[in-house]
């Protein structure tokens, strides 16, 4: 084969995803997937009735506006001017993006030149680190670590990074931070102290910030979620970014968006323009009605906004006691879909193993073959140098119908009773 | 304004772009669009039932594979197996895009690095520029050049390359050649004699071919669309783009796919798993389900391959007969759903209208505001350089049912009246 024909080098080293090992791991239907992050509860029947009625209006089929459908950039402009208290253009002010994937890709391919330094703090989101590098940037990464807290309940506010620390980490070439608020995979909800933290910093050092929020609906009994763009003088430097797939609980619609000012939106829409061009047309179009009927009831308990976390706050609590029963201490999250929890106690002996993945790669792999039960391992969501740190640590999805986490259930009793 | 905010160097000088400017000039309701190449006919009602149906499927609702859903990369694979007589492996040699469009980027950004030349043929659907300059490699240009056809019917297989000047551009920095048959904007279809000469300067200079074949359905009587990538020697150099937005005439879908040996292949995937990592589940599962209904009647006329080039060939005519009977000399294509015609002989003076456009840009714009009748200059699909040699030529898009062109008739008909 022809040498010329390898791989561009921005895209050295950057073939490995978890999600495509442990997604056709999973793939196995006798195995209970909690691995990737996709709801099997029931959907809101609107949404899918909309789509439906979309596919039937032929122009609704074809192109439409690359920077977002004039209804769903109209519909995201009301919903956020609540939110931010504030104006937002539809126009200038939004893209709409293939998920909050591709608002990630377009801000940091828009923003970060080669050679610039992005701040990320791990565990994070496993795409963060193979964008920065795409774009010939460095990654420059601050843990974010658990008080002690023996014995006692372990919760995702037990984490947090270090001020200064943080503060040293900023340099002449810091071009960004990425923050991600409520957390994946930790579930952390950050407070307003610890954006104030953030902000004054991303201030002092004129830093952007990319703020992926897309579970900022997701937040649970005594939290709240705030937007670091609220924050004074952080909105002229900040992208946030959302999800439908999260928001409507249909990750397979791949629609998301990016908010911010227009001198910082006008360079992820050259992006977008220059790679997609423009979202798929009937998926905007049934988004946009479904924002609206939510809009409109937004201090209703049925608004699906305030539904779907008191859904999922049942679920979170069932899956703590389950890890617990099992003796995998979780911490239990504040927002987001996920758990996570300690399997160092289990005591699993995977040193037979011949391989040189971290210990829950290992023990994912083991428990999805023997207990036909799936996860996915935290330490994917690492810097190599980290990944030791965290790799006792697997995290579950829990936005899961009842039947899916009964047969969780079963598998953990049985796991149970076999080990006392 | 923070200086370090401005856009990454990458994206420097390419936030222009036709579609945006010319689609929102067409959007007043009284303006007859033949800009954009989006079709206004009656969808095939299968197609729209089938994504009615995947939106009531709860798990067609979520995440799926990264590299296509399972059941579209097998149809693709059972489609072009035929085509290509050589088995296509369904989750190596086959990658699902956001369009044709995503399938291009993700080919040049995994491909063609920075230095790098790649070739492209003048006039050439727009976005191949930028997105060569976004990877930070070299366009280098060979133009399509007519045959003189004083008086006779001008067609567009009278467009063609000179095979010495296209070996001129070759040199040891070359690494990929984009080409588009059908062609847009000119309705090419390119030869086997023509393919061949193009081939075995790829194979010569060890170059890859990014072949652009979105429209390969839509050819008309006495011509065939042939896929390079079948030519002897050019499977294993060649990525071929397909649209499903041009196949079933949902442009609004936002589905493509390229098709290509694995070792090409998996670099593509790299870059799609770092920029939108997969795409829409319900679009993909009702184009799977829409490409089985048409493999198994691909003999019979109504079968939409077949049946869809066959309703345009009558547009087609039409509008060259409606062109011609008003002074804009048309070459009519041999393929794809637009027709150029020639507008210098209207002496539209436009000397006046302040603007360093070139002259079919004004004129599109004169004629939307004075005739409502929108197009597309032929200019935008040119460099910088070749700009002069084809400002006299505009594009109409003729898949358009018949009330549309009806409308433009009139708008004809009344133009012509008024100039005798």
């Amino acid at each position: 084969m022809a040498l010329r024909f390898k791989n561009a080098k921005r895209i050295e080293g950057l073939d490995q995803n978890v999600w495509v090992e442990f997604t056709k791991l999973a793939a196995d239907s006798s195995v209970v997937n909690l691995g990737q992050g996709f709801p099997d509860i029931t959907l809101p029947s609107y949404v899918q009735e909309e789509l439906s009625k979309a596919a039937f209006i032929d122009n609704l089929n074809q192109y439409t506006r690359g920077f977002g459908h004039p209804s769903l950039v109209k519909a995201l402009s009301c919903l956020y001017g609540k939110i931010y208290q504030k104006q937002i253009d539809p126009n200038e002010e939004i893209l709409v993006t293939v998920g909050g994937y591709g608002s990630l890709f377009n801000a940091i391919q828009g923003l970060v030149d080669p050679g610039d330094e992005v701040i990320i703090m791990v565990p994070f989101y496993d795409c963060y680190e193979p964008m920065v590098k795409m774009a010939g940037a460095v990654p420059v990464f601050i843990p974010l670590r658990s008080k002690r807290t023996d014995g006692m309940k372990w919760t995702s506010s037990d984490w947090t990074f270090n001020p200064q620390e943080l503060e040293s980490k900023f340099s002449s070439k810091t071009k960004a931070i990425i923050l991600n608020t409520p957390h994946n995979p930790i579930g952390k909800v950050y407070t307003r102290e610890e954006l104030q933290v953030i902000a004054d910093l991303c201030i002092k050092h004129d830093t952007l910030c990319i703020s992926d929020e897309v579970y900022e609906w997701l937040v649970y009994t005594g939290h709240k979620h705030i937007k670091i763009a609220t924050l004074p003088g952080m909105w002229e430097r900040t992208i946030t970014i959302g999800s439908a797939g999260k928001t409507f609980s249909v990750t397979g619609w791949k629609l998301g968006w990016s908010i911010g000012p227009g001198h910082l939106i006008k360079h992820l829409r050259t992006v977008q323009q220059n790679s997609v061009y423009t979202c798929a047309t009937p998926l905007q179009a049934a988004l946009a009605e479904a924002f609206w009927i939510d809009i409109k009831r937004m201090d209703d308990p049925e608004c699906y906004f305030n539904s779907l976390p008191k859904e999922l706050e049942v679920k979170r609590d069932r899956m703590a006691c389950l890890l617990n029963s099992v003796g995998l201490k979780p911490i239990i999250p504040d927002g987001g879909y996920f758990i996570i929890a300690d399997v160092s106690s289990l005591g699993v002996d995977l040193s037979d193993v011949k391989s040189d993945e971290p210990y829950d790669y290992k023990f994912v792999k083991w428990m999805t073959k023997n207990k036909k039960l799936s996860a996915i391992p935290v330490s994917a969501f690492c810097d190599s140098e980290s990944k030791p740190h965290f790799e006792k640590l697997v995290r579950f999805c829990f936005i899961k119908k009842d039947s899916t986490l009964d047969a969780a259930e079963e598998i953990f009793r049985t796991w149970n009773s076999r080990k006392s």
